[in-house]
């Protein structure tokens, strides 16, 4: 006998863990919840444009399989059965991944990136492809953010973030060289990982930066993005340590007694906040403060003032070295923004760039010292505002330096603005230590108590 | 001063190891010989169809700046300048990749496939893509044999083989899972080497059956196949011995004298070659033994028999492993012999696989130590006869069970038969020793004295 699938007719998008609960004991299907998913899509995929393609024939199939294997008692963990969407620049076999290149708009993939065939092999059904800018840089896609659709939803994970906001699938590939992940994420209001820089494999995606390029997730609770991480965390090197069991260490943190203390960086945001975010970002530490949270404000290190900068030539020179020939043949297959920046790489010179690499290597090794003196969680607000216009993707400014020293961030929903947009508070923690950094995460998230509201219509 | 190009108005092919000299020596540039080679293209390419496109631009581009790099003083090796085919199940970057699919006829690859790469970085002009027939397995393809536009020119590699045959590059990469680099190379007359299976690594091209799948090189002379056997072969995992210099072991054999000594296998082919190669083999066994090669008969191990029917099978499940399920959901991209190769794998039994497997092994194992007793090289005809009609792909049988033990072997043309095509011979060496195997053919091949010919106009 079937049961309703009354527990989804939801007033806010259903997260994973709920989702995976109800199907565990039996309450929801894989393919009454991609149901669910495909009629959300039906409703705002027409004014959102989450999606390059919408694989509803192959996502029937994978649920169809998944509630057939549930049936006969085998349930391959947390993910069975969840619709997950993927970023358009990333290989999902036999659907194109266009890239936001026209000229490659019908690049059938041989075969699964990596994370996509881990997460399929852990039970999500891969629904289809979404929207990322050009070549995953700053040219402003057809997606709308769905909270105001005359904003941006960010760049360059934009279909990721409109799609999860949407509650079109529960979770989402992402991938981040300097804000892509974060700032969509909180322009759209969902909660988003960006581990540390090779936790998890880029095969199979295309690259912008290597040196800084990060696959993430999307999802609409810090328990998701542990549930995502799971299964996308490299096991297959010894040059990456091993991973935790994430939601584990989130339910029962480890021996040590986990603190709730935060550590602030007021040079940080000072005078690049807007007052909105700023005043929201002050709030959120008094009424954390009252839950018990402890804040201490920390210095930034001063080489710290270059990496914006050195962020962007790097991420210029690499972007260079995989598209400069090519843009010469098909100068048509670039937008301005990623030109300008393909451009700004090949006017680095070489001693310039070597310099680089040394501030940055030098970086990383002083921030990360500030953290085992401290023993903390960086916080600061994830944007400098609200997301602006649909011209342009917003400012990835917050989020760059994170890229740059490739440290993990979480990036989770706090407030609303005035005029009725999420605003998202970044965490940023210790190399490899997603662990620690998801488990600070659910705390907050349990603390701030954000309020959801359902999508305008 | 620009040196005529007199040097390949050849009545023949030229060799990459003579163009090399002549590229060396300053008497022909990168860009002259692209030329020549185009103007084989032009000449031959509307009847042999041996390409899915030519790179015209992209190719000229490479060349120039190959001409520019030696007259800067620059000079990568042998291979600097040398036009090759890339047969297209092989990733070539910014060019489709449609492995004859309908549906991935637009593709294109986001990068270049690890043996491309290493080509291009030995100095290669790679001029564009081969044709495969489908999926590499046995639809007859577009493509015909130069020597005679009835027959077939072999495949699955059929684009490279005429094309190497034609001039039209000077070198090919080829793959082999059945017989797909031996049987066209040799129906059209062109010299060949399937490595070790791992030899050269498969990332960036369409498995058919990974346990089988092998890339090679198609060229017109043995010690080629050594030249471009050279950067392909991966030194990056400890898995696979380190390669030799091998076109320095062809002209100096090591420290044991190497005899020139083969064995034949009576049973292999009797019964099975046509009397046309049965008598030429024959022939070519009694010159080269007046030529001072000792030949001995040696039995095939009883499990042999079944080599070929569990190479097909082997090739058909894990055919269907990749292909299976896009079969179901893409029937009109599947035509009759790929889709009833799939179709024979998927009525396989896992037990009867997994008896397969063990067979495979054990077979591995007592051939080996055939090798390990009599230290020869295994010599046989290629193909049971010249190429047959167009409407077939012809008999892979003298080839797959060299691909099923994963054997390295090279061929090359000897004879022709009476109606004007190349006959072939085949020889196999041990596990890894493509140097043993290369110079046993290079002493071989200037005994045999084969009579090249101008193709038919």
């Amino acid at each position: 006998m079937r049961v309703p699938v009354k527990y989804i007719t939801m007033s806010e998008p259903i997260t994973i863990t709920a989702a995976a609960e109800l199907i565990r004991n039996g309450a929801l299907t894989p393919t009454d919840l991609l149901e669910q998913c495909l009629a959300r899509c039906d409703r705002y995929e027409d004014r959102v444009r989450a999606w390059v393609v919408i694989d509803r024939d192959g996502a029937r199939e994978q649920a169809s399989r998944l509630t057939a294997e549930l049936k006969a008692g085998q349930c391959r963990g947390p993910l069975h059965g969840i619709p997950v969407g993927v970023k358009d620049i990333i290989d999902v076999f036999d659907l194109p991944t266009a890239c936001g290149s026209k000229r490659w708009a019908h690049s059938y993939a041989r075969r699964d990136a990596t994370c996509v065939a881990r997460l399929r092999a852990a039970g999500a059904v891969i629904m289809g492809k979404t929207v990322t800018t050009a070549y995953a840089s700053f040219d402003p896609p057809p997606t709308r953010n769905p909270w105001n659709l005359e904003r941006t939803p960010g760049g360059s994970s934009s279909g990721s973030a409109a799609a999860v906001a949407c509650g079109m699938c529960l979770g989402a590939l992402a991938t981040q060289t300097g804000g892509s992940i974060t700032r969509p994420a909180s322009y759209c209001g969902v909660y988003s990982l960006k581990p540390t820089h090779g936790r998890v494999s880029v095969d199979g995606v295309l690259p912008l930066a290597p040196s800084l390029d990060h696959i993430g997730v999307m999802a609409n609770s810090v328990r998701d993005l542990a549930l995502l991480l799971q299964p996308l965390a490299r096991t297959d090197t010894d040059e990456v340590p091993k991973p935790y069991h994430y939601s584990r260490e989130i339910e029962h943190p480890r021996m040590y007694e986990r603190h709730k203390e935060l550590a602030a960086l007021p040079d940080f945001a000072s005078g690049r906040a807007e007052p909105a975010m700023a005043r929201a970002f002050e709030r959120l530490q008094k009424n954390t403060a009252k839950a018990g949270w402890a804040w201490c404000d920390l210095p930034l290190p001063p080489a710290f003032a270059d990496a914006p900068k050195n962020q962007f030539t790097l991420m210029g020179v690499e972007a260079a070295a995989y598209h400069g020939e090519r843009m010469r043949r098909f100068p048509d297959d670039y937008p301005p923004k990623v030109r300008s920046l393909i451009e700004h790489g090949q006017r680095t010179s070489a001693p310039d760039f070597a310099n680089l690499m040394s501030h940055c290597a030098s970086l990383r090794e002083e921030i990360e010292s500030a953290f085992v003196d401290m023993w903390k969680v960086f916080a600061t607000p994830a944007t400098p505002g609200p997301a602006p216009s649909a011209e342009t993707t917003g400012d990835p400014a917050f989020n760059a330096p994170w890229s740059y020293v490739g440290l993990p961030t979480v990036s989770l929903p706090f407030a609303w603005s005035a005029d009725g947009l999420p605003l998202a508070v970044q965490l940023v923690g210790q190399r490899w230590c997603e662990d620690d950094l998801l488990a600070t995460a659910a705390m907050l998230e349990a603390d701030v108590a954000f309020e959801r509201r359902e999508l305008p219509t």
